[in-house]
């Protein structure tokens, strides 16, 4: 298993570098569970895929906090066959496309159910590609399922699903979709995610 | 065959409404080719996909050009099996992977040869999914040659490909991406690409 993120945070203000410099505190609960690696377009986090949102999540609120519109735009990956596997990235939950539909949905709601909230208001969508092997469809009307039951749900769009609310149920949403569907175990799933705070533009 | 983009730009300044607005003029000339459509996070782009990375490319440089650090984000797509098939979307040129590797490798890089310069410098990466049917690695590979030899080959990057050089042949070097490989004319190809200019951060 190999597991991690691109991540880029985007401010929109003259400030842009201090309020990155700023955020970036909300990243060191994570250094231990995660590589974390920085060149002039993206962050790169490696680690246990259950760690990629919290530490995505804590960055993004940190950001926004201050008011500043905001953007994290992250290329989300487990299972990439051209990637290595590595132990460090073994994640300490059961992680894929295992067990009944049913359960796995059910289980995601009561996920974000219990999300702490951040009080932080968010914005978001994301395209979820199940790669490799034959789409299953299940898995999608599944995890579709799950998403507009979400309490965070705000409309399908082209290409992608929209989500809106605390970023604590947004981050834990996009998590339980990344983990638990779409492809098995050890199946290579990507989600390229767009979250956005504090925009001046009306929805 | 549906083909669009969602695509967002992130001016990172006090001003980025006025840089938004004033960059929007650019995509004056594809208004008829293009329906285009904006929201809070992104902005739909639909139409035929060989009109897709033109649009995005003097929507970015029209942005960048007074040296704000600008980032453009987009999921752009082709042939997805969601999406209905609609005819304005239909290309006026041949797409998909077809014909000999070879051939459009060679093409591949006359395009990017021929491609304009913009006079703007940017720093890209992508990923791109080839979905539905197995993976055609020769495909993969096969695109991986064009791009190492496209002259705006950076480096390769977990889960992305990174790009460098004038804005003009890196939105052609990823179009060709997009265009010619990954899967058949009717199949569905997705890139997640992320285009930045004027960083303070060194590469």
């Amino acid at each position: 298993m190999y597991a991690g993120a691109q991540v880029s945070l985007y401010p929109m203000a003259d400030d842009f570098v201090g309020i990155i410099l700023g955020a970036l505190h909300a990243l060191d609960p994570y250094r231990d569970a995660l590589r974390i690696e920085t060149d002039d377009i993206s962050t790169l986090m490696v680690g246990p895929p259950e760690k990629l949102f919290p530490a995505m999540r804590d960055l993004f609120v940190a950001a926004a906090k201050g008011g500043t519109h905001c953007v994290l735009s992250a290329c989300v990956s487990r299972g990439c066959p051209g990637e290595p596997d590595d132990p460090f990235c073994t994640p300490a939950i059961q992680v894929g496309a295992v067990g009944p539909l049913k359960e796995r949905i059910e289980a995601a709601r009561n996920a974000v159910v219990a999300a702490a909230l951040t009080g932080q208001q968010a914005a978001a969508q994301f395209s979820h590609y199940p790669l490799g092997v034959g789409h299953h469809m299940d898995e999608i009307y599944g995890c579709i399922e799950f998403l507009k039951t979400s309490g965070v749900f705000d409309r399908p769009k082209n290409f992608c699903t929209k989500l809106r609310g605390d970023a604590g149920p947004v981050f834990a949403t996009l998590e339980q979709a990344f983990l638990h569907f779409g492809a098995p175990p050890e199946g290579h799933v990507t989600l390229d995610v767009t979250v956005s705070a504090n925009s001046p533009t009306k929805a």
